[in-house]
């Protein structure tokens, strides 16, 4: 049953190209029983950013054990050191460059190694491609039961990203914009939790527009802006059947606010 | 053996975000013997129409007892249903919108069970992702033997969209361009048994011009239109190498035609 | 064990459509024992030789004995043949156009069958989707151990392409840009060892410029044109965090020199 551990990937490597596969390639040479995964390969270019927040909105849906591969590395080859973190019963691996801070910073408690040992890695590697010559080997090696601890040694000082959290300040709530999704949907960095912690009643603003706020997409008047709570729990941005990124030219790191309505 | 089911996705998620992603994970959290095949996820947004045709296409090339999940759900969170359609000894699970109309229609026998019961659903669902929420959990039960009457009750009041049929008076068949591929291919919804229901010798008529009809495309000269039957039995047009829907501007909806030649 | 075979698949069907899937449907009537990988459906369409390129980086990062399907076929029903290609311990499936030019080229002994034998091809199929009627049938027919002689005859006069190797004279290597990956990064078909045959120091040219040679991405200053020699071997030329090809005009066929610097 331990052979039969699941392997995700998620990377900024898109689908055009070959490097996906030949990573795959490497984990099935060393576990042949493992089952692969991919999140996703769409995550923007070199964007640490993005793909911190998709593993971490979407890891927790995968069973316990499950090993993450992650691969944004805009410092692959430098010093920037190659690690896996343990969080909340799953283990990460990938470059030690903010991309799993919010596991780090939210699970109950975490472990984080520096992967060292060379015979976990591709005996030939090259300097521009550790996502298939470091971590998937040391991912198929992991999921056969290898200890963290024979990779590496225990670090502390692992490098941690600003995670965008919104600003509470009494009867109001200041987030942004951190993703738009291929619907056009924009999603903020506003929790449903931190709105409710406002109370029942309250106004969303953003563009210098209040925004009514519904629980589904098609309760919404067409081409209309619409906010509701969505299924990572971030407040969204959307405009039902159509793209509200485009039409109401909302982008990455637009000013949202939240006010408590006093009745 | 009855764990290594089968279960295919469909959807109009696309390739950037992690929703897919989070599907498999909720999946294999239920059955992880499960076998995960995508079919596609690049249905244009919200087209019902669409996604239809497409898994109409593709479900007979599974083995029986393939289990598939289609989403492409407008109407998500709305009182709309979420249902199980049983035919041609397949399983389909996923919106009571329509996207089921072709197997219903065309299967001998089929069964459509509203999907009610909660326990077979995840404990917090979004109103806005019953893909992740409900359609793959309950996917997951039903691949683990789980008995269709157990999900819910059986309806036969579900949605069904009209299927773009053509029409056939006499010796001439009015049909329609419904697919663009991604090599810009355009699929009509007149059949190769149609046409050949006319006779030996047919004309076909798109776009005010009488296009010559051949086996394969590398008997067509480049730049020019030409038709042929494709791997899905429809009359599709082309031009070898190039795209048919560009150069032709051949859209969705274009009128097609095919007349029985006599002599 | 030998039913745990793994057959991956490399087209240029892209991720529009339901091809692929369909493909591993077949796959899996006939062998549901076989672990599927895709390399890429992201090839450009009906470029064999990028195909042939892609394929040829790729196969040897999977474990012996892997079956891989490739599909880049403008020739599709017409008199070219279907092969099978064994070649350094791995199996190749697809048109006998040149795609498999590579393997057949540099494998220290080959062979190639012409497939024949209907039995191992779909029953009813079409002229313009052998991927899915002989190419995907065969492959799950020959991961189940089907005899290589089985499918067809032994053939010599199998169809190559030009493989685009750079020309060496004396102190000068003069090649091209073979392929631009998604990050814009432009690889050349000169090769690390080409480079490093020539001496210790030697200038590469592209464009009327001299580029500077580093070891990874990180080491480049921002915006400026570099080359390193990347994860296949090639010699590529990048921008730090953007797009070479787009920033500099550098696309397919742009010639490349490398000299030996003498001091």
């Amino acid at each position: 049953m331990s052979n039969e551990r699941i392997i995700t990937l998620t990377t900024d490597f898109g689908y055009k190209d070959p490097f996906v596969g030949e990573m795959k390639g490497v984990i099935l040479s060393i576990n042949p029983s493992v089952k692969l995964v991919d999140i996703t390969h769409g995550i923007k270019p070199h964007s640490i950013e993005e793909g911190a927040f998709i593993i971490a909105s979407s890891y927790k849906y995968f069973p316990p054990n499950t090993i993450h591969i992650v691969v944004v590395d805009p410092g692959v080859g430098s010093e920037r050191r190659p690690i896996i973190v343990e969080a909340d019963n799953h283990y990460f691996v990938g470059p030690d460059n903010g991309i799993f801070s919010y596991m780090v910073s939210f699970a109950e408690k975490s472990k984080v190694f520096h992967i060292k040992e060379k015979k976990y890695m591709l005996s030939e590697y090259s300097p521009t491609f550790q996502g298939r010559d470091i971590f998937a080997p040391v991912a198929a090696w992991l999921s056969k039961g290898i200890a963290l601890e024979e990779f590496g040694y225990s670090i502390d000082d692992f490098k941690k990203i600003k995670i965008p959290l919104p600003e509470i300040e009494g009867n109001r709530i200041s987030g942004e914009i951190i993703y738009i999704d291929r619907f056009g949907n924009a999603i903020s960095n506003i929790k449903g939790t931190d709105l409710y912690a406002l109370g029942e009643k309250f106004l969303v603003e953003i563009k210098g527009m209040v925004i009514q706020t519904v629980k589904n997409y098609s309760q919404a008047s067409n081409k209309s802006l619409y906010c509701l709570i969505n299924s990572s729990g971030h407040l969204e941005f959307f405009v039902n059947m159509d793209s509200a990124s485009k039409l109401f030219n909302i982008n990455k790191s637009e000013k949202v606010t939240a006010l408590k309505q006093t009745k």
